[in-house]
């Protein structure tokens, strides 16, 4: 797909940064072609045991990065993206990113990283928190009690639970482990702000991380008062948050010089305000229609669908007013082990010979449906939505002697599935409707699964046309933020592509699933709604076991704060 | 250990009768020195999908053998064995026999199977029917149905349930499914009284097999209205079952000259009565004494311990009164999947680089105990004892992205100790004392295991002192049957042989097991007792997805008829 008719083309640029890597995409205004692409791995990848720099050792559970790695991004797979596409850079009009979230990190007034700061650099606090750095579950645990003994508003656009990934927990985290490192932030912003900022020069907030991960609804954030209630000092953290909040696909600035010289790009372009990957998607996918739900499946699921109005979903990530697109009330769901899930099994429990994804995919294709005897429950990561618990843990039923891998592999596959069929029913539970899928993400290509999921959800689901979602959803939102296109919804429907209805429900499956997913319903409430805490006594004997290794983990928050 | 002193000494033959091979123990009988062995494989081993001679494919679950197999032990395994021991076969006073049971075939009045039978060659219902032949469930239900319906005393000595794999279920099926096989079977014996009758030519039966599989209770069998009522001409069917009834020790027998040629023993010596591998273990264990109760470990596991009082235990496989030596009642309990479970482990979930016991165990027994936060229900081959429902299915709980093979395999083991401690307590429960355990079978080399069902249970454990426990139980009867002991009690003292007390309770342990098994038990009585009947949903949902392998199976049942 290289350009074929002459330099009159406008292109733009969009960057995807995941989790180990960034990836810069240049798509065609007119059409959403991809005409050129290249990656660039973050050098210190997740840090989860020790700083760049050496130092004791981090605690369980954190998750760190280096954002002069983002920088990096920038500098290489932007200029080779476009000499990729052999496009002239002065034919491209604007850029576009989006990020993992909550990835947050704390910086100067200025932008500066704290942990750019020689006198700051070896204190695990002033670096990025990405998204799954888990270690402020205790603080997110408080942060909901305090809600709900006050009853804040808020709490119920977030299914009643505010998470430990998200910025009040992992602010209140710094607070209280590191009192000079939230002393010294004078901003505390969403990696997706602050590559904006380091774009354009100007600091912006986004409405989408503002909102599902923010806590920001109806306009305002949480009350200093309530703040206050939770550590005296934590009643100033708006303050850290607030700034000028923009729509997704608006423009946040002009392309700064210095970020002209990193990209290769002209100085002057229109940079587009952050976003969050999987909310790019939704754009990508020509699926912003409210009632079409968009997964982005790959080690877990993200799910995003449009409603018209505000609806309190139980177990739901967030309701966010123009979260997804200007407009319409953005839902996010979510499930926390999916790809991941299949990958444990290949990696840890499938015998030699049968340790591919091809291969037992091919086996499980082969069987009716039913025919294993088993049904699992897919909370090997624990669970995000419904039920928002990471204590809850995995459960396979039905095993016999006569078991094979492919049985396993497909209950798997097919309690994902039911796990997605379980939102997709409080969404519509409450009020807001689901009436087809649009899938994305690594795991199109299983099209066993794909039909599992059409089949469990009785849903029609498309697939994505893109192998590159959320660098084409930036991209879409470059155009409208140079002007391109008036809106994202315009621009969706010019650059997004879909394949429609790939997979259709097939009437005796359906049937067959309805009746295995009964069997996961009443396991699911059994064990996540508390008819039985097993799997929180599992998970407390577990840490009582291995409490030499937590001994071992106080004493280095010992040395932290 | 070879004889040491001169040709003065007395020796008896144990031969076990076993699946798949038969072996012939020769047992000095003043000290029970194991001085010689030899082994044979049943030439047709386990018939499971076609006769000796070819024909039509034997439905699933049936499991017939061959009784010349069992005569060719005889021939080949016991001189064998004499040559091994370098014993001169005039020193032999006695031999004695155990048999897997129940295993049954249909004979002529002189004992002539009838598949020996030119005419009932082809005739599968002609065969020797092996214990785990599944197919009689629909027999084994209606017998139980009417026998609750009529309030028939005798099936609470078999915790509430006669087993699909017991005489009358097996005998009700031939008459049903094969009138002709019936009508002709002058004969229907076990097995274990089979071989007595090939090696002394005097038709005998047994206490133990009468007693635990044949339904026998004070002194009767069902009666010929209740047989009447589940079939007219089952009416009949103890003609075909009683016989001299002889206890356990007890002397068939002299060894005939046709058995003497086989043997290459003298003719004359005495032969023992008819008795049961697990049985027979007990006395080989010194462990006849009220309370102490053997565990044979192998694919299946089988508890007998002796009581001093009748007693009905909910879910036990029977109470008969001599059942493992005179003079006691005899408790027998099972578990229908141990080593199975293991072995499906290590073939069908385990990656490349774990595969093997050794490395599992290895890796298993460096954890602290509950470390892996797992438990599981050990029932991949249903459940014989408590619950008795071989449709219930296997269940793992606590997984999660973390989880690894060693701990899947430690959890294996840890719920068959579960599922022992779930009899222990019905045992006592009911009043019947379980004081401590003395382990035999191939499992007992796995001290992992060892030490986890002393920690489990909270009992100290012994080991069986011999790697032969069958046929040493065996040689033991035989000495008694030879009248070189007065009792089972005296010669199992004499040349019986345990290690006591080898793996003692280690209190931590114990009290993380207390913690993990009142989970084990919630989890058993939810999906065992009713609360859910999820995995007989599951086993219903599999069973009509498979139909097309049960409408084939249809056809050759018709075949058959």
């Amino acid at each position: 797909m290289r350009r074929t008719d002459g330099t009159s083309e406008r292109y733009v640029v969009g960057v995807d940064y995941g989790t180990l890597s960034g990836r810069a995409l240049v798509v065609r205004v007119r059409d959403g072609a991809e005409v050129g692409t290249a990656m660039r791995e973050y050098r210190s990848g997740v840090l989860e045991s020790v700083l760049p720099d050496g130092g004791p050792a981090l605690p369980p559970d954190w998750a760190l990065q280096d954002p002069e790695d983002y920088r990096d991004v920038l500098r290489h797979a932007v200029p080779a993206a476009l000499a990729d596409a052999g496009v002239d850079p002065s034919q491209v009009i604007g850029i576009g990113t989006d990020f993992t979230a909550c990835t947050v990190l704390p910086t100067l007034a200025d932008g500066t990283p704290l942990c750019e700061l020689p006198e700051l650099r070896h204190r695990p606090h002033a670096w990025v928190k990405l998204w799954k750095h888990h270690a402020a579950q205790p603080y997110a645990d408080r942060i909901n009690a305090l809600a709900h003994a006050r009853r804040e508003s808020w709490v119920g656009r977030y299914g009643g639970r505010i998470s430990a990934e998200w910025q009040f927990a992992k602010g209140l985290q710094i607070l209280e482990e590191d009192p000079e490192v939230y002393r010294r932030a004078e901003r505390f912003i969403e990696a997706a702000d602050w590559i904006v900022w380091q774009l354009c020069g100007d600091e912006t907030r986004n409405v989408c991380t503002a909102g599902y991960k923010g806590i920001r609804q109806d306009g305002r954030y949480p009350s200093a008062d309530y703040l206050g209630q939770l550590n005296p000092g934590f009643a100033d953290f708006v303050t850290k948050l607030d700034g000028p909040l923009l729509p997704l696909g608006g423009r946040a600035g002009a392309l700064s010089a210095r970020a002209a010289a990193w990209t290769g790009l002209p100085e002057g372009v229109a940079v587009a305000v952050g976003n969050v990957d999987a909310h790019v998607t939704a754009a990508a996918a020509q699926a912003l229609e409210p009632g079409r739900l968009v997964a982005i499946m790959g080690t877990s699921t993200c799910h995003v669908v449009n409603g018209t109005r505000p609806a309190e979903v139980p177990g739901m990530c967030g309701v966010v007013d123009g979260g997804i697109s200007s407009g319409a009330w953005g839902y996010e769901a979510g499930q926390s082990g999916v790809g991941d899930i299949f990958a444990w099994f290949v990696r840890h429990a499938a015998p030699a010979g049968t340790d591919s994804h091809e291969r037992l995919t091919e086996l499980a294709a082969a069987q009716p449906v039913g025919a294993h005897g088993l049904v699992a429950l897919d909370w090997w990561n624990g669970n995000r939505s419904v039920l928002v618990n990471h204590d809850l843990s995995g459960l396979i039923v039905g095993l016999t002697l006569a078991t094979r891998p492919p049985d396993i592999y497909r209950a798997l596959l097919e309690s994902t599935a039911f796990g997605t069929r379980m939102i997709i029913e409080a969404f519509v539970d409450a009020g807001v409707p689901v009436t087809d899928l649009v899938v994305a993400g690594g795991l199109t290509s299983n099209r066993l699964l794909m039909q599992i999921y059409a089949d469990v959800t009785n849903r029609p689901l498309g697939i994505i046309g893109s192998a590159q979602g959320p660098a084409l959803g930036s991209a879409i939102h470059a155009a409208v933020a140079a002007g391109a296109y008036p809106t994202i919804h315009e621009a969706s429907a010019a650059m997004g592509r879909v394949d429609e209805g790939v997979y259709q429900p097939n009437p005796d499956n359906v049937r067959t699933y309805d009746a295995l997913y009964a069997e996961y319903r009443a396991l699911h409430d059994h064990f996540g709604r508390g008819a039985t805490d097993t799997m929180l006594r599992l998970r407390a004997i577990r840490n009582a076991a291995v409490r030499t290794t937590a001994a071992t983990t106080d004493t280095i928050l010992e040395v932290l704060r």
